[in-house]
């Protein structure tokens, strides 16, 4: 690999003064003078018809200066597919689930707006509810929509191959059911934002990953064309996914208060809020079916996925493709069965979060895998190493690989101590040591519809300080500090040298968000090109200057010299004051876009690749388990992770670590406690996270490969672990206890119970 | 001309809706949570040392956060070039002017820090002043810097050809000596901003016509990178140069305040303060010389420019430069000797104003010349058909002209009843009607040092509509409607399908600002090649769909076609949905620069274009003079106006009719008394400027002519009838009155006087 001065190396984050000094501003820390506040009125019913809004009283309590109903959108829906927008901002003439918004007021203060939500008499006709999705599937079940049989709210089907003569053909076939559990993504900072309608249009600061979603929604909700609605990002405490990638109840009734107000108009919702109403991850069953020669191989998979989709449609039929395009990840799979449904429930809303689509079926694969090789005698490593697909590789769906450290990866592990001493720490006493292991796959660079490109705008300052502007953001996971580090190096300089701007849908290029691992990914290659266009510009100064050709002319440590000779040099900041302003007069302006017009995948069917590149992640998990308590500690986690070139190594540990940590929430603690469509533990004492002390060691080690569709050949670093994380502590549990559960969270409960089933069963 | 759709028409205001409704937010609109407030204290002498400043009264108010005196900002002071920065935040050891600011208060409100202002105590040694320039000039003289001698603050001298042998093979030689007066620009916004410093930098939303300037002097004074520095425009309530064109102490005060404190911070200033301390037009005295032959042909002209700069030397050299590099124009000039000389007084600080340079020294040779035409009984069409240059030209300086509508314009006046039938309405009762007539250039496209280029990028959205990005402002003078006319021509468009959005130093495109009227020909070449830049990128994806050549793409009225083929065709906003977005995935950004790299004026020997093109205005004034009383009463005005292609002929009128206006008052009323360095009328009472019924009727002619060098033949319109509005009213009074008054402004008291003089004299 090349060498490199700022790509690749430990930079601490650009944002991070910002935010340990609290200078950051997140949206709710926006204020505006004569601002109003926005507040929910929801409903106590989870599937109910809205018969009567009164809004009469709540108008009258002093300092109310507006209040708006569902009618007051006219019945606009949005929704991730044109055919799929049913979710209007307020409900307009039923719930579908409890706690939806069904009304909203603006007032002076909140203190004020939150009173007059209480003002608001609505009269409902309660509906029969339906909260399984297995339930809601059968013939006779409450329909959430009317004109929708079985409430199935999206399917989904791949079928390559023949799976039944896999199965024929196989030593071994299994089938089991798994269920992924009631999660939800768990950031701290709440949705927010502040809306401003005036004669140029809407302006909001909003709290969103995406937010040229927004822009999107706002355009068509309002009518506007879209350089009328500016969507500015402040600074974002948390994304991954679901709510803060999709438009809210909030934003559109602060906007259209603003518009019949003339004031400012933020709202902000609690935790409550949050646990109760917002974008959850879909809870999932998977029935695995797999077959397996004797000696390891897959021959094939089928899998039955049932997703409780809530009340509306949202991003889900992405979700679901997601299920089953990925499947075909990371080991050789020649026939694949899949048919996944997504099921309309009187629960909230699942959505998309941190490793969508893929932590459910690959947990369901990967356990079975395990359990199968297990039956059969087969070593964790060697059942992986048998499967593992080398680069360059095509599925048989057509998802082409160009690298793959995956191999490498569980070989990796398979030398190290914590796996090769693993015997050794087993103990004897009440508390049981297992290692697990797990081997898997996920995206970067998503490609949607039309796989959009995205733009990157360098301007060059007339001292030699850079601007950078970007569309992409960072929701905290670090990417601006990824993408000044790519202008930076482009240009020689060091990322002090580089400023990169909040996002502003009005001035900066357009980029798709965050989501999907794109940004590193798409946004960095669009960074690289925009650096290299002001470095040709600059080069082609420089080398009239000098009489060289501009290939020759090399930008390094704040210098601009010319490729063996030395005496022809100058500072970068030299050279920027004469090729611009005061110098030649030149403005300079780089620009550059991420590749697009490529082949983009059949959602339909399946085919083709949902990213550009993909990462793959091998983890050992070591876990400690009480045998009398059921409680686990898991205490040491090992990533092999393959994401390319690490552009800043320590991001790619802090994303592993995250990704980790919260996925060992969802395996272990985290859960909604769900009493027809009412969440019972909807606060963060009875939603267990992950605390400090609950959090393992965790090591990082970087697989280098180099794929070429990355900016120097860098992948995905920040969903990978999300994915590997349950499987490799449930196989660790597993080693601990000999029992193999399927069902996150693994809580002390069932742990205690199935130890305790073990025993009977033995005794 | 081509057959345009959107640009010559008369499209009103893009910003007019939110101008007239009072949505429009100007500097002083915006306020934040937690903001302080910044007051000055000001000296009450002209000229003192400061011995000590005692602060500690201000400190101790309730309500103060924090006080600043001159060295606070460390010696550091700005000027317009390195050699003349001569003007600190806040003065230190000296003050120079009266109520220049000495010390400053950040507070919780402005009372309170208005009220601190007053306990802030300055110990002072008063020092003899100077007020009069030619007084300054004298040996012995008080110096208001100790190392200038003379006090002349910038001198420049130009000697073309060789006037002395002129004047000798002259026929008639003149000497007459010309005061212009004491003026301010007299708009109504007051100066204001709003800063913050946080850790990513300074934020300042600020009043300013240039909002690059402020940005370099913000960068430097507080040492911090140019991408540190954010200045941000609201909407501009009128510049005219001076005073918004610059940075103030306020700008300063403000950062540093907010620096300080953590807060933002801000400051307005009350029509006072502006009256009293801000920039004003030099006042200047010239003694001309002309030489002419019997047949009127001008032979060589002679001037001496003392102009008044008050205390500091601000842009003052550029002032001189165009007072002389200017007087090549209009007419032909063989013969040129000029010696300026900017002086410092104790008066507040001269700079430019809208006419810059040029208002002084062609009044002077416009009168002069008209004057000497008299005595040789020469008509006043006539003398300026016999002198006026023709397109090509190049004058002695090497100032090259491409195109010239003046002899047409002065045809066009002749022809015009109001000149023709003159004689017919001079009565005879105590009421005398005059008319005038004059004939004068200004330049567009201000080129200064490096003539700067600038940018503009063009965001097409995926539904079509357009975001425009510039760097270059409009304060009022319409420019944001022309650019807008530009992108929109270019996409075959309507001006409402084009957004413009506020300036932003740290996103749109980097633009030296508006002055020397370069808006619409540097900015307007810059949008037009970033729509043509987007237009090509559109015209190429449409070509490969329809399977013709990209040149063959027409765009118009809101469709794309391709010529000949009305079959394919397709509206912009179906193709713009499939050429980026979710149909190709392309990000579309058009970027464009005006002309840069060429031959700049030579600034010591005033040689060479300080413009990139010249606008040529005539002008006919009729006027009513009473006899009795001096009231004149201007009735008329006739402006024949070239200005290369009018691109919004409403903005060349309101432009024209503007500036008229403001010339006019200028002429007749304007005027600072003063005494001993204090403005006595620092109020719009007793500063008189017209009101709408001192306004004549002002009827604008456009006189074609194609100039090459700006967009679509484009040239200047916003100062050109600034210059010719004082020649031409005073010419009108001397058709009255039989009087030539070489003194701003004519007054009724000066009428008078010089009528009884005359009478005097007779008798």
């Amino acid at each position: 690999m090349e060498d490199y001065s700022v790509i690749g190396k430990r930079i601490p984050r650009v944002d991070g003064r910002a935010k340990v000094t609290g200078e950051a501003r997140f949206a709710a820390d926006y204020s505006f003078p004569g601002m109003l506040w926005c507040k929910m009125a929801r409903s106590p019913y989870a599937h109910a018809k809205i018969l009567n809004i009164d809004t009469s009283r709540a108008e009258k309590l002093p300092g109310v200066k507006a209040v708006l109903t569902g009618k007051d959108f006219h019945g606009w829906k949005w929704g991730w597919m044109p055919k799929t927008r049913d979710e209007g901002p307020l409900a307009d003439d039923r719930v579908r689930y409890l706690a939806e918004a069904v009304a909203a007021v603006a007032a002076v203060d909140e203190e004020t707006a939150e009173e007059a939500t209480e003002l608001i008499k609505v009269e409902y006709e309660e509906l029969p509810g339906v909260f399984d999705p297995e339930e809601a599937m059968k013939e006779g079940a409450p329909l959430v929509y009317d004109h929708v049989k079985n409430n199935v709210s999206w399917e989904f089907h791949m079928d390559f191959g023949d799976v039944e003569k896999a199965f024929r053909e196989s030593d071994l076939v299994r089938e089991d059911r798994f269920e992924t559990g009631r999660v939800i993504t768990g950031y701290l900072e709440p949705p927010a934002a502040v809306a401003m309608w005036d004669g140029s249009g809407i302006t909001i600061w909003a709290a969103k990953q995406s937010p040229y979603f927004v822009y999107r929604h706002l355009a068509a909700c309002f009518n506007l064309p879209l350089n009328k609605v500016r969507v500015i990002q402040p600074f974002i405490g948390g994304g991954f996914g679901g709510t803060k990638n999709d438009s809210l109840a909030g934003d559109f009734c602060a906007c259209l208060f603003s518009k019949m107000t003339g004031k400012p108009v933020k709202f902000m919702y609690n935790m409550e809020e949050v646990l109760k109403t917002c974008r959850r991850r879909h809870n999932m069953i998977i029935y695995n079916k797999m077959g397996m020669k004797k000696d390891g191989t897959i021959t094939g998979m089928q899998s039955r996925v049932i997703a409780d989709g809530g009340g509306h449609t949202a991003i889900g039929p992405l979700t679901m493709y997601l299920t089953g395009c990925m499947s075909t990840l990371p080991y050789k799979l020649p026939n694949f069965k899949h048919d996944a449904y997504r099921i309309f429930t009187n629960n909230p809303i699942s959505a998309a979060m941190r490793g969508h689509g893929v932590t459910h079926t690959r947990f369901a694969a990967e356990i079975q895998m395990e359990m199968m090789a297990e039956e059969l005698g087969i070593d964790p490593v060697a059942i992986r190493l048998k499967n593992a697909i080398e680069a360059p590789h095509e599925t048989i769906n057509k998802v082409t690989v160009h690298s793959c450290g995956l191999s490498e990866g569980i070989k990796t592990l398979a030398e190290d101590p914590a796996w090769k001493d693993r015997e050794k720490k087993k103990g004897s006493g009440p508390v049981a040591h297992g290692v697990g292991l797990s081997g898997t796959a996920y995206l970067g660079g998503a490609r949607q519809r039309g796989h959009q490109s995205c733009g990157a705008v360098v301007r060059l300052c007339e001292d030699g300080s850079v601007d950078y502007l970007t569309g992409a953001t960072d929701c905290g996971q670090g990417s601006d500090t990824v993408l000044v580090q790519v202008v930076a190096e482009e240009l020689g300089l060091g990322v002090e040298d580089v400023d990169i701007k909040r996002v502003d849908t009005a001035l900066t290029p357009c980029d798709a968000g965050s989501y999907g691992s794109r940004v590193t990914v798409l946004a960095g290659e669009a960074a690289q090109k925009a650096a290299r266009d002001v470095r040709d510009q600059l080069a082609a100064f420089a080398a009239e200057q000098w009489g060289v050709k501009p290939g020759d002319i090399v930008f390094r440590n704040r210098q601009v010299f010319v490729k063996g000779s030395p005496e022809k040099a100058m500072p970068f900041q030299k050279l920027a004051q004469a090729a611009c302003y005061s110098g030649s007069g030149a403005v300079i302006l780089g620009r550059g876009y991420s590749k697009y017009g490529i082949e983009v995948l059949d959602f339909d069917k399946g085919i083709g690749n949902a990213g550009t590149s993909y990462s793959f992640t091998s983890q050992l998990s070591e876990v400690d388990v009480d045998l009398e308590t059921g409680f686990v500690k898991a205490t040491d986690f090992v990533i092999a992770h393959d994401c390319g070139r690490p552009l800043n190594p320590i991001n790619v540990e802090a994303q592993n670590q995250g990704a980790a940590i919260q996925a060992l929430g969802q395996t272990l603690y985290e859960q909604f406690k769900m009493s027809e469509g009412k969440t019972l533990n909807p606060n963060l004492v009875d939603y267990k996270m992950p605390l400090s002390l609950d959090t393992p060691d965790i090591r990082v080690i970087d697989i280098l490969t180099d794929d070429p569709d990355g900016p120097y050949g860098a992948k995905e670093a920040s969903e990978g672990a999300i994915v590997s994380t349950p499987p490799s502590v449930v196989s660790a549990i597993h080693d601990a206890t000999g029992i193999w559960f399927k069902e996150q969270p693994v809580t002390p409960e069932k742990i205690v119970m199935a130890l305790k089933k073990k025993k009977e069963n033995k005794g």
